[in-house]
């Protein structure tokens, strides 16, 4: 899977410089112990976990900024940023881009998607990231439209519609290049969208298939939605999978139905809401599922990035899918087949007793909602989100953001308006209860929490492994921080400014180790202080 | 001058909790040597020189980041922060103002000022920073008011107008207390106000004086404008000046006369535009002026921050004030009388041949233009502008951020229009010809340029200057830097993500000595990493 990566990057001195710059063998799937970052979550297992091991609990102490970016543009970054032969590719707040001297921070070229007014976003006008796939870059845009730029001059390649932002389709996802194929998620459900994921030709824009998250009636599933409700019936897809080349199958999180909570107007499971689909990569064909949430109303999207691993679980070698769930339960699944090996709360849960062995949860009385209002954990932020988490194989242990919440959620009957928030209910925080946040590190085979650090806030920072024993981490109160993998020991931290809602990454370039932030406006790039 | 200061503030440590803090002692005219930055320039004398010496040039290499404060606003920080017994005080762009744990970065409260629609601001929605007087704040406003807020709370203790911003009145200066003032400045001469320097009562917020800049009929000076052009005659007075408590006079610049190029609407010297005048600092009272561009075309403002020093010049000691002008002359004067005892360009003049004997520049034919057009060097913003310089002592030298950049100035007539840019003529820059920048130490007894370091941009940064030997600036690029103040070798640098619009700072916080830069939305605070 590793390249040798032409250097063509000439070097800039002014800002404004034309470079050349060029990435011909450069494919998604390239792990990032090259020192590079080629995809959101680092690799295709979508670990977030970094072979680099100069920077170590030893001296983590001396990481300091190397180079502060700006954006200038009101909003935050949501966006992992990817590094290939020392440039930056960046996506920001209303489909801004950048490539950026990843040494120095300094910008080399800047795009902007001109949008529509009037677009119906629910909930910031984000992005996670680009794609890259040799010399091009992909985006979605908020307007559900999906890009290819010139990784060189940011120029565009092509640019198709994924959906009609009329019928309140937008798109934030950072797209997954698998073979020859783009492949994107949508955003929505929150407006009644019908949910998705599409793949399009790498090279043309050409659509090559679509997997509909929610089946209309007749399809495999299509019995789990009562009357015309699939017409509305949610399942976005916005944050990206993961991808087994083995198998040949893509994992996608999948969103909440619509209407969010009340779930009198769609009855039945609302398949494949909530849950993750494993997809054939040719053909987009769904080989399998596990619906975490059935008939969701607490707006626990499923959508978390999928981990893939291999591990020991009873002596034996599975290839396992591990995720830490919105509705507070941490799953691992076989991904050959979805079977359910494990599942356990990692965050106080009240909706559910636990999940059984026929993969459901044992529900509680805290999980039926109404007008009356029902007080449950996690709240509808969840467990956790659309932060990253990571594995280190060494330490066997999963590192995710958590949030410690309830609130009390209501339920009441909506008429679905095209292009209106399409809730059903409505929640409340519940006075004098703030909660927490905390990193956790989870054993995915016996599903229990090793150790936590306590935030003084529910967080949304992703997290990052290194394999010298390191786990990097954000929290809301805008401090990223150093932790030791194997204890949970705060080693370092740093005032960023911001709440973090974005992933840590890392990368390798004249060598020297960096590890990168994206946190409300700016990126900051560390590496150890060379003491001059 | 020295206060023994009250510590009442109490430690935080949650984001939301109040916190006690009060500073009965402190006056703005305590000098920054306790460790504080209680005043815009950092004293009265305006040196931006501290006597912290913890940085040294030996050290300076392994200054860090120590946390990182974002606004969130849109717009740039063009303030400099205050910093009281461990607690920062700072406005940004919008009128927001906040106050931070200068250790932590972490905000104690945040304070907006609601401004009226349709604001007439020729040049950004910025403002340069408080004025603290015991407990007190003090700000000026984007609609021309006066405020005072409870340092302790960010609560309105009083707000009065200074002027009407319907009348395209608009402030942006930091307040200079005096004794049981505050003294503010006003903008909006792009717009034709006529300019002044007020002083308010610091506990009643009642006018004590009000020195206009631009004298009507029959007054001192008034016989330097044709016809009725007083009325609307421009000399704003938007960045702080200087005082000197021996002499009780404050020394303060005014800017360009209206219409900024087309000098035919206001025949003569257009006495005080693009001067420093001399005030007693009880009555308002002009003990003196000096005007450096008579009958400006050029929108050269001398609104630069004067320093105060007591140097030797020809074997006698001097009481000066030294300015380095928009219009690219370097001038030394004597701040008794306002006698001219130097006056050399620091950039490339191509407007003026040199300053006669007798105060006046000599000009030349590059000085007139009209409706062809015709290049002069500086261009309209200047040699240097409202960056903040710096002064050691001890090196005896002048620190200045300059820009070396050319521009053809335009001039034809417009009828004055009420809340209507009043610029009477255009500015074009030359195809081919950014211009550079640099940092310059200048000698003020020669005028002569001892050092420069070159930036590849004409830039906007202050400069500060420390007893240890150094001075930190910034350039357009986004880089501050450090210097050695003797021979200009550039230290260590940063590139902070937005191009440097104002002066760093220091102070010292339990045994730390602290560099901070406001930069693009985000503060930035620097300190010698520890090396854990």
């Amino acid at each position: 899977m590793r390249h040798t990566l032409a250097r063509t990057a000439a070097l800039c001195i002014v800002l404004a410089c034309a470079m050349s710059i060029g990435h011909p063998g450069v494919q998604a799937q390239q792990r990032q112990d090259s020192g590079q970052w080629t995809t959101y979550s680092g690799d295709y297992n979508a670990q977030r976990h970094s072979s680099l091991t100069q920077i170590t609990p030893a001296n983590v102490g001396r990481l300091a900024v190397q180079w502060i970016f700006q954006s200038g543009v009101s909003g935050r970054f949501e966006a992992t940023p990817l590094v290939v032969d020392g440039i930056m590719y960046l996506t920001g707040p209303d489909n801004y881009a950048w490539a950026l001297d990843a040494r120095t921070g300094r910008q080399i070229w800047r795009y902007r998607r001109q949008l529509p007014e009037g677009l119906n976003i629910c909930c910031g006008r984000v992005n996670r990231g680009f794609a890259i796939n040799g010399d091009r870059l992909y985006m979605t845009t908020l307007d559900a439209h999906l890009v290819a730029l010139d990784a060189r001059t940011g120029n565009v390649l092509f640019d198709v519609e994924i959906d009609d932002h009329k019928k309140s389709y937008t798109a934030t996802v950072a797209p997954l290049i698998v073979k020859d194929k783009v492949i994107v998620g949508i955003a929505g459900a929150e407006y009644g969208i019908r949910g998705f994921i599409d793949a399009f030709d790498a090279n043309t824009g050409k659509k090559a298939w679509r997997f509909w998250t929610v089946p209309e009636p007749g399809q495999p599933g299509g019995n789990t939605w009562s009357g015309d409700s699939w017409q509305r019936g949610g399942g976005s897809t916005w944050v990206t999978g993961a991808y087994d080349p083995s198998l040949n199958l893509v994992y996608w999180g999948t969103g909440n139905p619509a209407p969010d909570s009340f779930g009198d107007a769609r009855l039945g499971d609302n398949l494949y809401t909530d849950a993750v689909v494993a997809l054939d990569a040719d053909t987009g064909t769904l080989r399998w599922h596990y619906q975490f949430t059935p008939h969701d109303v607490h707006d626990w999207d499923a959508v978390q990035v999928p981990i893939l691993a291999d591990i020991t679980m009873n002596g034996a070698p599975r290839k396992v899918l591990m995720t830490a769930n919105r509705n507070g339960f941490f799953y691992t699944l076989d991904r050959a087949n979805g079977e359910l090996l494990r599942a356990r709360p990692f965050v106080r849960t009240t909706w559910a007793q636990e999940i059984g062995r026929d993969g459901k949860p044992i529900l509680l009385e805290a999980n039926r909602i109404g007008p009356e209002g029902t007080v449950t954990c996690p709240d509808v932020g969840g467990g956790t989100n659309w932060m990253s988490p990571s594995f280190n194989p060494a330490t066997g242990l999963f590192y995710v953001t958590t949030r410690e919440v309830c609130a009390k959620f209501y339920a009441f009957p909506q008429q679905f308006q095209p292009g209106h928030l399409y809730w059903g209910g409505a929640v409340e925080a519940i006075p004098g209860e703030p909660g927490y946040g905390a990193l956790r590190a989870i054993d995915p085979v016996s599903g229990l929490v090793r150790w936590e650090f306590k935030y003084p806030r529910p967080s949304m920072g992703g997290t990052l492994s290194t394999a010298s024993g390191l786990v990097f981490a954000g929290e809301e109160d805008g401090n990223v921080m150093a932790f030791d993998a194997a204890s949970g020991k705060n080693l370092w931290r740093l005032q960023t400014g911001a709440g973090l809602r974005s992933g840590p990454m890392t990368f390798m370039h004249n060598g020297k180790q960096y590890i990168v932030v994206a946190s409300g406006g700016a990126v900051i790039a560390l590496a150890l202080q060379d003491g001059r």
